[in-house]
């Protein structure tokens, strides 16, 4: 019910007030207000107001809103406030620098813009490659992806991260999709079918870089 | 001009209907409808209509699109239509990935849903580890990060990916924005700050693992 509610749009800039907001936390401010969080993910205040109030009055009229309240909140909303497994799928060189990237992010020194370390973990990863199952990388036990809907019961599989080639892309977000997965990065660049049940996000850099070029000089 | 009058979130649509448009000259249409560009791109057809009304009127009302005149049209829209070369700043594992994701998009087979081929290379990379300085990759030299604005110019370098860790992000954009670039996309995870005339798009993957979790079960 609650996702009917708030738009997709919205959802997608949670991450950026959290981001913000834990930014704010380290540095030991106690308040914030729209306009900071504005600044700092370069909305305007009004947009802040707006999709704020959506989780309810969060903020005081003239005050702001309160720093660790905001962040308790925006990780409950986001379901960040438990530990969320990832299975990655495709374990070549992109899936490969998705769990470096990963681990880089969950180890590195927090500085004033680095992202914190939070409960999303890759916890396992599935290719068919027999030189890379069985293996362990970086923490990350890699299965054959036969045994996709098996590991994603036994690990708590919520996310399934997509990083095999084009042409493979559409059978394994089947498989996941039976295997009882409701949500699905993918990289592939193509475009895939999944349920209205399931959401599916596409980081897809061939059409990230197409549309960047028409803005280069 | 022609960049002020197209709003940001119809520029990345486009690289979709070039996608779809391609997608049916392969399968030698002639006539594409607003409708099957809508099913193909999961767009609505009165979405597709709008859009490409922007650039003038391409389709005729009640019959559908030209397939080669439409694809020629977006190819010279999004500057398509002759090599634009990109320079990856980082070469660590995420860069490495980039440049084989990349020319596997570029070699592999026409499948259906497979991307073409296009006039995106990726041409030059940069670092600061001197046991990869000098060396060249998948066709790819890699230079020393203070080469940046030289080569940019010699290698006429008119996007650049910058996929170097949070903590160095915003000294690599400073350094290529400095160096003439107007287009970057960004993977680390940190917002960044950059003149008005300089477009960033990010792929933040960790924003997008943060908000997928919101729809995990």
């Amino acid at each position: 019910m609650r996702k009917a509610k708030i738009p997709d749009v919205v959802v997608r800039r949670l991450p950026l007030y959290l981001r913000a907001v834990e930014d704010f936390d380290r540095r030991e401010h106690v308040i914030v207000s729209s306009k900071e969080l504005g600044d700092f993910t370069g909305l305007t205040s009004a947009q802040v107001r707006k999709d704020l109030t959506l989780f309810g009055e969060f903020g005081k009229q003239g005050i702001g809103y309160d720093v660790k309240f905001l962040r308790t909140q925006l990780r409950d909303i986001l379901r960040l406030s438990t530990d969320v497994h990832i299975g990655l799928v495709g374990f070549g060189n992109l899936g490969q620098a998705l769990v470096h990237y990963h681990v880089d992010a969950r180890s590195r020194p927090r500085t004033r813009f680095s992202v914190s370390p939070d409960r999303l973990r890759i916890v396992a990863a599935f290719d068919v490659d027999p030189d890379k199952i069985g293996r362990v990388y970086a923490g990350v036990p890699i299965f054959h992806i036969d045994e996709l809907a098996e590991k994603a019961q036994e690990y708590g599989l919520k996310i399934m991260v997509n990083a095999v080639p084009a042409e493979h892309a559409q059978e394994v977000v089947d498989h996941a999709v039976r295997a009882g997965i409701r949500a699905i990065l993918n990289f592939a660049p193509v475009t895939l079918t999944v349920p209205d049940t399931v959401k599916l996000h596409s980081a897809d850099l061939t059409l990230e870089l197409q549309s960047l070029a028409y803005y280069a000089e």
